[in-house]
């Protein structure tokens, strides 16, 4: 009998949320005495198409995760029916992080290689967290960057239209719906229309009417009418049920007739930079919202044909990233301890070589503007800034996560330090990632000595 | 201050997870006197790209959402902070529905204007589901419809091939990742490596190693002994984290050495079909397990150049449906009650003109295979038989769930049935949908009856 879900993992089968491997190397690792010290690293191998950066989003949830993880009766006993045994169970029953965490900071800037979480901890502990680490620092760093796209491509403008996300019901369940407004509002929006994300992550909410209002009344005219003896000067009012330039004569009769101070009124359809500029000869003064199709290519699109509009609601093309709907976030085995220090590992995969060890990701700065980022050893002394904060020492929360107000001044503040050809929309410039000598030597001393070992 | 979730909308939020407008224009519906009877319904404008059909998915979680929908105190309380009267919230606090769902069944195909699921209650009523029965039901139904093209690629080539989902790291939140684990097994999957998924939904899981294992000791030859020391004849050796080959041959003498029968290897880099060949060569008689980069096109030019494996592990393109990541589900109001009866109704926005009224599909069988579908009016005499099933009525359920063995296996059967150039993977053909003589004059009429007003 299945137990029907209406899209949560709960407590209570939130620690089961990982791939079967992961427990089952846990118990060989626990059964063969083989839990040496190791470190993973979460980053995307190539940024998705036509992104020149990643806005990282997604460390407040795998915080939470890390410092409520435990296993309960219900997850413990489907283990056993799995076929895991006592001992393990024991101490999965007991499990507890005692590691490391660094990590980069929500709203910074991330590119390709860079880790945006490092976790080091017995091999037995951070083995766990793969699948739910990638899962949403993936999920939430996609939707981030492509809210940052739209934003960005107003900004250009100089213009300062709302951007509000309208895309829960077309976002790939429940917790991609939330996600993806939390993730929106780091990037720059403005606020979701879904209410239980508003409440969730106390950000603002919006939303006036549907088409199913208008067309449940006999005429256009008695459902805005009605609407506005409900909300009044708060109305907004969706003009293109049957023709959105009639619409929008209709609207201005009602603000004339009620005597209501029109909100806005909401296009959702047709050629809407053209009708946009219709609309606002019919009423002029009133905000217009723009929904239907909207992404950055339409934003850029209906602000270079002059569209008037005050706000726009992007909806599935935001949270599918439907131009780019993956990142291939990994969380790799860097190094492990052995002899009592940490020794550095790599696989050779074809064409999934990885950089071994801990590493440090520093940034420099010139005149306001990033010039660029080397990757190194962790050990290693370089120039510019480290990006890796560490959020979790022994254990313990070290660092607070700031709130989602000043995340998202953090993502604005930082996408304007980007070069503007590593932002464009469109085959933007790559942003000069290095690899330090000291990483490349590693790399290189490392990859003979695992070659030589082959044979 | 933000509520950290980690990717659950709980029965306490849950009843938020809606858009704004839902919730305003029921608060409307309420104060205004304006509660009449309505239909609304759920469909696909058009089917995404090169797909031929859809494989219905979501029903249950549909079901389960509507049965146990009740606002809460933490959800009233966000409510009245948002500034909704307590009229409202007094009615939202008793939230009972009384209505009618009719629905397609999980595992049937589907196709574009086709009603997947028919809501008929008072508007007040049936306007909240929209966010979360669309959100439910066609990502499930996207990814079903991906998985079932996977499995049809392999049953064209008269092959078994295990198909297991490895995708819940990259799917977009950690709903998707269940719900993509649930669908892909409607599809035809044979399981997941998604645990929580496994116990959620009562199907089989499937794991053995990562390349953190093998990394984590010094010879990859130590960490195959080691393994097998654990899990004996049910060992599978992920193989290509040095060399694809050498790991095979390593693998080929531990079996030797260690004297067990190992259950598979793991390839999951490289020219997939080429090395499999040549692992075969070196360890004859073992399964072969494929995974990295595998979809519906991957899996047929694998099998087209005689790669040789046992099972394949679609990862990211399966959860995130890459090739097609979005399906623009939608529920519209198409009839509305007036005078003691139910009115067909519809919206002319430039290209998204919806049928009016409710409706019946019926399907027509022919020696074995459809042959085609009429769309009509609800209460239209028309040939084939009647797709959807009344779910609940007046308010109760009067359908079961079957189990989802016996989903899966109606999706398998009913693929079957659809003529070969409808289920291509690239270019299909259209099925035959019709729209009844009926409701294309019921529709052109409305049609003429709504322009006439705009005058």
């Amino acid at each position: 009998m299945s137990r029907p879900t209406f899209g949560y993992v709960t407590p209570e089968n939130g620690p089961l949320f990982t791939d079967l491997y992961e427990l089952r190397m846990m118990q060989a690792y626990v059964n063969q005495n083989h839990n040496p010290r190791a470190t993973f690293s979460l980053f995307v191998r190539d940024l998705p198409p036509n992104r020149g950066y990643m806005v990282a989003a997604g460390l407040e949830q795998v915080l939470h995760y890390i410092d409520t993880l435990s296993f309960g009766d219900r997850a413990l006993e489907y283990l056993t029916e799995q076929g895991f045994d006592d001992a393990f169970l024991e101490r999965l029953s007991d499990f507890e992080f005692t590691g490391d965490v660094r990590a980069l900071p929500e709203g910074m800037p991330a590119f390709a290689n860079e880790p945006l979480l490092e976790v080091t901890a017995p091999i037995f502990q951070a083995q766990l967290f793969e699948t739910a680490l990638i899962n949403q620092i993936g999920y939430q760093s996609l939707i981030a960057t492509k809210a940052s796209r739209m934003r960005d491509v107003i900004d250009r403008e100089g213009d300062r239209q709302q951007l509000v996300d309208f895309g829960s019901r077309r976002a790939h369940g429940t917790d991609a719906g939330m996600k993806s407004a939390r993730a929106a509002y780091v990037g720059g929006f403005d606020g979701t229309s879904n209410v239980a994300a508003g409440e969730a992550f106390d950000i603002p909410v919006f939303g006036t009417m549907a088409h199913s209002w208008v067309q449940s009344f006999d005429r256009e005219r008695d459902s805005f009418r009605t609407f506005a003896d409900e909300y009044g000067d708060e109305s907004v009012f969706l003009i293109d049920t049957y023709d959105t330039v009639r619409g929008a004569k209709i609207a201005s009769e009602i603000v004339d007739e009620a005597d209501v101070d029109l909100r806005g009124v909401r296009l959702d359809s047709g050629d809407l930079a053209a009708l946009s500029k219709e609309v606002d000869d019919v009423i002029p003064n009133v905000d217009q919202f723009i929904s239907s199709g909207i992404d950055e290519y339409a934003i850029r699109e209906f602000l270079k044909r002059g569209g008037i509009g005050s706000g726009f609601g992007p909806g599935t093309a935001l949270v599918t990233s439907t131009d780019a709907p993956k990142v291939e976030g990994v969380y790799k085995l860097v190094a492990v301890e052995r002899d009592e220090e940490m020794q550095p590992t790599m696989k050779l995969s074809t064409g999934k070589v990885t950089y071994p060890g801990a590493k440090t990701v520093r940034r420099t700065e010139s005149n306001g503007q990033y010039v660029g980022d080397i990757i190194g050893l962790q050990k290693e002394q370089l120039p510019g800034t480290e990006q890796l904060v560490t959020v979790i020492e022994d254990g313990e929360r070290v660092y607070e996560i700031p709130d989602l107000e000043a995340i998202r001044r953090t993502a604005r503040e930082e996408r304007r330090k980007l070069p503007e050809p590593n932002r464009r929309i469109e085959d933007p410039e790559p942003y000069d990632v290095q690899i330090s000598d000291g990483l490349q030597r590693e790399t290189d001393e490392l990859k003979r000595t695992l070659e030589s070992r082959l044979d």
